[in-house]
């Protein structure tokens, strides 16, 4: 408690973020100064690397992801080994930095989602949603010696929320400007908007998925080349876009007209949203299939703004996540979104892009023992706001 | 931050307490004021009850702590309808001592083990021990609007602990005197003792199962007279001490002669246990039965102190759990361990005998947000000592 206090009183921290997303790759780690908080806070980006999961424990997730295959003893060794993991990335970080373990003040740790049902559901009288989220911050705590946040969606479930998404808030605190409307867009497997417009305030904040990210173009990569990503779009680039493939696929969505607020994932794109114009389309060229379901997936962006936000004046679309890599996707986008819209990366505001998500986590944790809640109703629909995350002592 | 700061800097503090253990009846749930801390702590009970889960859940929590039956989806739930029900039990409770929600300053809560591996196992190159509580102590923070710590033992195994036993600090901060030497004996399925010697320090406290507790009694109750238990002995009562079968109850048994430390469970103390004598003395009348078990029980914990602590001069004899109302068994009790040595109940220290554990981590969640390790590695066997549970605030 008084290593608590001391921190929470400290005007500067040093912060560790980890994210370990569904892609179940391994885990993001990295390493920040995190200055004041709220609306104050104020990030220096310090050093960030990519620890993948050694052989096996990824199949060892998703066997226990999935209810027929699951059980609770793995359930419980999970819980323990992925904090050991997340320590061996932590000490890599460290080395890579030149930092020791005892200049860490605090981590802030999302854990591996396992489940999440947000619906809530009719069990022995009462109303459950639940989300489960392993790799348990107080195992994390006690291996690294640091004072650890994590399990951080689980206050706003439990306050009627869907406990996500949690990175608007992030957003808000770190990019909302005086001077300039700004979309946040992040390119994951899926697309997300936050909306942050000059004269709101956080309460206000419109966040949503727009549908497909990367996903549909790594599945292609995948069946056509057996790779896991076109690299800087350089497929698409070869290729050209087919007119009659975009409108098709256009069509056979059912997502990217839907009104905010709204979420999707894996289940909607997947590869049965492909097979039917993968059958239509088969004399496409594979380079042509790429290019234009990237510029599709630049449309589904662009469609979501067009149609909801028409009266709004957008200055500046900033970018993250793997998507911001791909050249010919930002090309597209910019043709889409026109002159007028500025498309700048995160990078630009010291915000490495492919580690935004491990550095919301350790902004969080930052707010949790500042006191401060992180969610945002209007976005999650929880029932009020509320400080997420547990603390864990070391 | 600032709740949890003030809270962690009051005297006074009014708090509630909840275990629900391996019976999986419910929930004891009780409520306190706890005077400082550490070996400080003063304790001042205020209300008690007992809070049975509703009709299926036992069966659900059964389901899902086993292997073959359980799944990811139902585990995800479990950790969040615990909570509810747990919440339900706190305000019963409050109605009952005529007291309102928010002037309780803090929950400690034990949670439901449904699992619990603290034997190392090697996976993936790191060996990994694990125990699984569920009931999210983060949801009932959110429910409840309270300060809620829990998760005691996650710490302990992460250290390389068995996370249990965590009642003997307990003990000794509460029942160390310097002018008796003292042993605490807990009487639930299973028996337990944790030694106080009156020049000893915390950290040298020995505490070890001692053996069966109510584990074969409550068994032939049922079987002879479809009871739970044996109300304050009056079945043993009613029997006579068979000493044939005394005897080779004495000789079936494995595990009372081992030296501490030592730790049984329902495995050892099941039916088969009891099958080849219930088969070899089928003619002894029920009663004789009850009495003779019972007495083997008292045997069984007065061995341990016999045998390895011949050297200690006992002053006094502390017992609590369901066995301490067994008139029976505490008369045998005082038959083995002689007239110098003292058989006394928790209650006449004002710790309700029945609500001990719940009391435990009530007063446990007071240390860790007084900053103090609560886990004696020289019981638990962790490499260091630790501050247990994760902080949640409302």
């Amino acid at each position: 408690m008084k290593n608590l206090i001391k921190i929470s009183d400290q005007k500067v921290r040093t912060v560790i973020g980890l994210m370990s997303g569904t892609s179940l790759d391994g885990v993001d780690a990295v390493l920040l100064k995190i200055k004041d908080n709220g609306e104050k806070t104020k990030v220096e980006f310090i050093d960030y690397i990519e620890y993948p999961f050694p052989d096996g424990v990824r199949k060892f997730i998703l066997k226990n992801s999935s209810n027929h295959a699951s059980n609770i003893e793995d359930i419980t060794i999970l819980n323990f080994l992925i904090p050991h993991i997340y320590f061996d990335a932590i000490k890599m970080l460290c080395d890579k930095a030149n930092i020791d373990l005892n200049e860490i003040d605090l981590i802030g740790t999302h854990g591996q989602t396992i489940q999440h049902l947000p619906e809530k559901k009719e069990m022995f009288g009462y109303e459950i949603a639940a989300t489960m989220q392993i790799g348990d911050p107080s195992v994390l705590a006690k291996l690294s010696g640091i004072i650890t946040v994590g399990d951080f969606r689980v206050g706003d479930i439990a306050l009627g929320g869907q406990g996500a998404p949690l990175v608007p808030y992030f957003d808000f605190i770190i990019f909302h400007s005086e001077e300039y409307n700004r979309a946040l867009l992040n390119i994951g497997g899926i697309s997300n908007f936050s909306i942050l417009k000059k004269d709101q305030s956080i309460d206000e904040v419109i966040a949503f998925d727009t549908g497909p990210g990367n996903m549909l173009i790594d599945i292609l990569m995948k069946k056509f080349y057996e790779l896991n990503y076109d690299e800087d779009g350089k497929k698409a680039f070869k290729g050209k876009i087919n007119t009659d493939l975009l409108k098709s696929l256009i069509q056979s969505d059912t997502f990217i007209e839907k009104a905010p607020p709204k979420s999707t994932g894996r289940e909607l794109y997947g590869e049965e949203f492909l097979a039917k114009n993968l059958e239509l389309y088969k004399e496409i060229a594979n380079e042509d299939w790429i290019a234009t379901v990237t510029n599709f997936t630049a449309y589904g962006i662009y469609r979501n703004y067009s149609k909801y936000f028409p009266e709004l004046k957008l200055d500046q679309l900033i970018v993250s996540g793997g998507g911001a890599e791909n050249d010919f996707l930002i090309n597209s986008l910019k043709e889409y979104f026109g002159e007028k819209i500025e498309i700048i990366k995160t990078d630009e505001f010291g915000i490495k892009s492919q580690a935004k998500e491990a550095i919301c986590f350790a902004v969080l944790a930052n707010e949790t023992i500042s006191g401060n809640s992180t969610n945002i109703p209007k976005v999650t629909g929880a029932s009020k706001k509320t400080v997420l995350g547990k603390i864990c002592l070391p």
